[in-house]
């Protein structure tokens, strides 16, 4: 048997997110029937992380196990012909036996991106979240800037939130105006669920001027996740990395 | 009777092109039935410039007349509300009776995106041309530049293009690379049919090295066509923006 290690980039906007469901169009699902077809066999594959319903990734780590022994480049380019076009295998590698995408990870990198015209953006639909007012850049970093460190992000985390402890250790957060877009970056070790998205929804708060940047360690230190913002909407939300060491 | 000006952005690639047609979904067909929606009578618009299927626009300026008058914001409102995600009304203005967005504009302004890394991108595959090689940016840049200036342009417009004149006064022709996707952005006065298609595919050519970068001003001396390089694909296209006095 081998081990392969695929780089993944996908527009998550028509697949019902990540993880095999029986009856809808998921990544793995996808992903996994095009392996079959490529290698001839069936495929089970494991992903460095389970993106949500309408979530995308640039560089989404995913692993699977053949007894063919297949050329990296030759099954790039079979898998790119046999996925639909908003899904593009951007590597094929070899990996060690004992990787792990999902354990090995040491680092993930998110990007979240918002668009504030006052218009809907026809082109920016499928990978932003509309909020149409001007918002105070300023503040927003200030706030973004209180979430790097090790920290409880009970306040972040989703009610079902499996992880065993809510405490991550946050690298860099921050925000970089890119073409009329606001794109809001984070590191950290590990994420829990909908992380991302509750942090966003509560700068947003600070960049509207409904609370202050400073309210953010407030909300951190009271583990309450009512005390944050709501959960940002998925199509903005982009898993552009993952590191190993 | 007002006549009002529109400021229209779509993703152009689930449609067939501007122009009305019986029986196909077309721009202006979604444009002009949201249009007698909104106000309760059937409206016919005029627009800048005709885009060809799957051809995108940041800018196309559209005119219709009304009855009615409308504040402005309003019907923004109610249009965006009444057209789909991937059509925008970015303005909506009133405009002088004697204004035609098409005989007045003195300039228009086209970007043609190329994505040229070896995968396809799931990201970028709606609104780029994917070249996956390495292009000479400096060898493209160079062509690109003995473009600007007034030339007949009779190498660079399909067979069947209307325009009486050949003659194009082009006021800038340059790439600039943003975020890993190479994008040509030309101005000129007017366009001939499938210029800029046809410029781009001469261009990329001169990138890859099998053309160099001073046979352009040889072919635009030549006059034919058959001296250009391909028809670049339209989905690289968007008309981005359209200048008035």
């Amino acid at each position: 048997m081998v081990q392969y290690r695929l780089l993944l980039e996908y527009d998550g906007t028509e697949y019902h997110g990540w993880q095999l469901q029986p009856e809808a169009r998921t990544l793995q699902g996808v992903l996994e029937e095009a392996l079959a077809t490529a290698l001839r066999h069936p495929v089970r594959v494991a992903a460095a992380g389970r993106t949500d319903a309408g979530v995308h990734a640039l560089g989404q780590v995913v692993t699977f196990r053949s007894e063919h022994v297949v050329e990296p480049r030759e099954l790039r380019k079979s898998l790119n012909a046999l996925t639909p076009p908003d899904m593009a295998v951007r590597e094929v590698a070899l990996a060690a036996d004992a990787f792990d995408a999902r354990r090995h990870a040491t680092a993930r990198v998110y990007e979240y991106r918002l668009w504030t015209e006052p218009w809907r953006s026809a082109f920016w639909h499928r990978f932003t979240w509309h909020v149409p007012r001007a918002l105070d850049l300023s503040a927003m970093r200030q706030a973004a800037s209180r979430l790097a460190g090790e920290h409880d992000f009970s306040a972040f985390r989703a009610s079902d939130c499996e992880s065993e402890s809510p405490v991550r250790q946050v690298f860099h957060s921050e925000f970089s105006p890119t073409e009329g877009l606001c794109v809001y970056r984070i590191e950290a070790n590990a994420f829990l669920k909908h992380m991302v998205r509750a942090i966003v929804g509560t700068l947003v708060e600070v960049g509207a001027g409904r609370r202050r940047p400073d309210a953010v360690a407030d909300i951190l230190a009271s583990r309450d996740r009512r005390r944050a913002g709501r959960t940002a909407p998925p199509q903005g939300l982009i898993s552009v990395a993952v590191r190993y060491e």
